[in-house]
């Protein structure tokens, strides 16, 4: 017998009918002989229709007012959900995130999850129940205050499972897995049975959108395995947990793309200490998310910075580059959002050197021209032209022979 | 300086703009020098569209999980009201029944308010701060488990008020006040300055809905005094308290009309002992709430025996009349659907005889039948026919000289 923590996103319980074949899903897992707790976020745009209800009201609510106007989202889901699972003959009951301790309730939007009541959860298992847990959805905490807070999902079913020493955290979501490449883009992109945390990490931060980075690290510090897989079909998913020495390592395990970023280059600033400092404080204090860096190498004392922002932080990294362009002695400064990021991902990468050859090679020969490149020690990441984006991740998916092949 | 909780209701926090003009009013509240707490119901239709998802999902939900499911709509009331009333650059924070332990855990329906952490109001009153509390919605204990229990607003207003010993617990409502009768029918109905919870309970139970019956008990017994006024407008309401002595009392105080119930005759029943019982116990079993009973003088050892019971319980009723009809030996019975009830209520009708003759003379004035009567210390009702309802109501109003009067 397993204890497991199973997570359903808005668009698995979107309405009535999702509601109940996500219920028949827990009973159908329940009489395998599991112990099943079940983690569900708000029905479908309810989060959206909350958000408007308080922009009707105020451009800048307080955090706690909030989190008390959104968390209703999961109530009314986890409430319903009880109700589907009991319809089907089997005992069922709804907790808040309060009532299972989750919360910490003095910090509202920084709020880490600090704490499970696990003997409430492990009595209600013990007698037979199905528990369901409204995932906390909170605010992200800003430095800036920005005109309004963005909302985040906390990793409250990785938290959970981690709190009640559950065997595996599975997440249910319109996404089936992990893939080689994104299934949309590269025809016979296959799904990976297993991929480490760390690869998993990079893999969140490069485009992915499977999980997200703050679930993966707290399941990675946990030591809490995850199990990725579709909310609406039986078939296997994608296992997440610790990189094992015993089996052999992909040297790439997938590509990704990401197109949500721009790139803004600085030309002609002199080379001397402070000037890098003097920017990204700027930038910092306008609360821009920078992500790839890169300095060329100096000609007659000048020399070119380059990064890329998200494109949502655009508007405020252009007024921070304009405050101080002056004050680093800069020629002018160059915006391209026609961009986009081609990685590789892969924890062979590190006893491999041929890798960056390779990667380049493929796009040299498909004739894509890289202009920036960072590195970490499993990733290898590239901005080239938005136009060759897509081209770029079916070379490079083919190039390290990462596609489905027969089975043997 | 009075510490005041004021109650609005759905209607008066139906959109985000109707809870801006509640923020308004309270911020207005606090700055005259009150300490103010205020409690919020769900926003408009929220409560039906919540009951709509339940249905959608099986025809029995538990007690718990439908008040997990209903309490999510005062949440979000109490939320946008606090963020309206931090928009006016108030202090406030907003809570929910259990997070000032207005609940009881254990059983969910049949929750009884059983105790107020008035510490925690408190000090945030003391911290200067408007405090907003979630207006609790169960679900009615019924005995013989219809389809759905029935929801009812429990009147944690009115118990928040004693927990906290309060000054005044003023109902905010789209109704003005208590009139001397209703002033859809009676153009010169008059708004009471102040009626005893005595007159205000045989209203309640008569027909007029400003105020539920459980509140104006909770009130009486725990000495709350209610100001009941409209939610859109600052004119003055009325006060329901204590009977005071020194203070000269209205003989008649109001005449109510109800047209909510039907009339059950049965007739030639043997006049012997054990006969009403079985009746009553019949109808007890079918759960009909029985209002008047009236059983004529017997003649020739044959008496008739009339109820009035709510349209609502109409089908069990007669399913119960039928079941027992051979058994108490009856002739027959009819149902008469088209009547009303008239009463007139005040508190002076104790010592003063001749109000019965009264009434009956005005009635018989206007060629007005007079088909049962019952009675209580204080009040005085008929059942008459429904076309002759609004008539019968504007004779009584007018033969008690309650119309507005001009100023002297």
């Amino acid at each position: 017998m397993a204890v497991v923590v199973t997570k359903y996103g808005g668009s698995s319980v979107a309405t009535p009918d999702h509601i109940k074949k996500v219920a028949q899903r827990l009973v159908a897992r329940k009489n395998s002989g599991d112990q099943v707790i079940t983690v569900v976020s708000a029905m479908g745009d309810t989060t959206d229709e909350l958000t408007d209800l308080a922009d009707a009201i105020t451009d800048s609510p307080h955090n706690r007012e909030l989190d008390m106007l959104l968390s209703t989202g999961e109530q009314v889901t986890i409430a319903l959900l009880a109700m589907a699972v009991q319809e089907l003959g089997c005992p069922a009951i709804s907790f808040t995130g309060a009532q299972v301790g989750i919360l910490t309730d003095e910090v509202h939007s920084k709020a880490r999850i600090v704490s499970i009541d696990a003997a409430r959860v492990k009595e209600a298992l013990e007698n037979d129940h199905i528990v369901i847990i409204a995932g906390f959805q909170g605010t992200t905490a800003v430095v800036s205050e920005p005109p309004r807070p963005s909302v985040v999902i906390w990793p409250s079913a990785v938290a959970i499972a981690a709190g009640i020493d559950a065997d595996v955290c599975e997440i249910n979501s319109d996404v089936a897995g992990v893939y080689t490449a994104d299934p949309n883009v590269v025809k016979d992109a296959r799904k990976l049975d297993r991929i480490s945390y760390e690869e998993m990490l990079e893999l969140a931060a490069s485009g992915a959108g499977v999980l997200c980075m703050r679930s993966v690290e707290f399941a990675r510090n946990h030591g809490v395995t995850i199990y990725c897989r579709s909310s609406f079909s039986d078939e296997s998913g994608t296992i997440v947990t610790n990189e094992e020495n015993d089996m052999e390592q992909a040297i790439v395990a997938a590509v990704t793309h990401d197109s949500s970023e721009a790139k803004i280059t600085i030309r002609g600033v002199e080379d001397r200490p402070g000037i890098a400092a003097t920017l990204f404080d700027a930038l910092a204090e306008e609360n821009v998310n920078v992500d790839m860096v890169i300095q060329n190498i100096s000609e007659e004392g000048l020399t070119d910075i380059s990064f890329t922002v998200p494109h949502a932080d655009l508007e405020r990294a252009q007024s921070a580059v304009n405050s101080v362009i002056e004050e680093i002695g800069a020629r002018t400064w160059v915006l391209d959002e026609d961009v986009a990021k081609i990685s590789i991902i892969g924890g062979g990468m590190r006893t491999h050197p041929g890798v960056t050859a390779k990667m380049f090679r493929a796009l040299a020969d498909a004739d894509i021209n890289i202009d920036l490149i960072s590195t970490s020690p499993i990733r290898l990441s590239c901005i080239i032209a938005l136009d060759d984006a897509e081209r770029a991740v079916c070379v490079l998916h083919k190039a390290f022979g990462l596609e489905v092949t027969s089975a043997t």
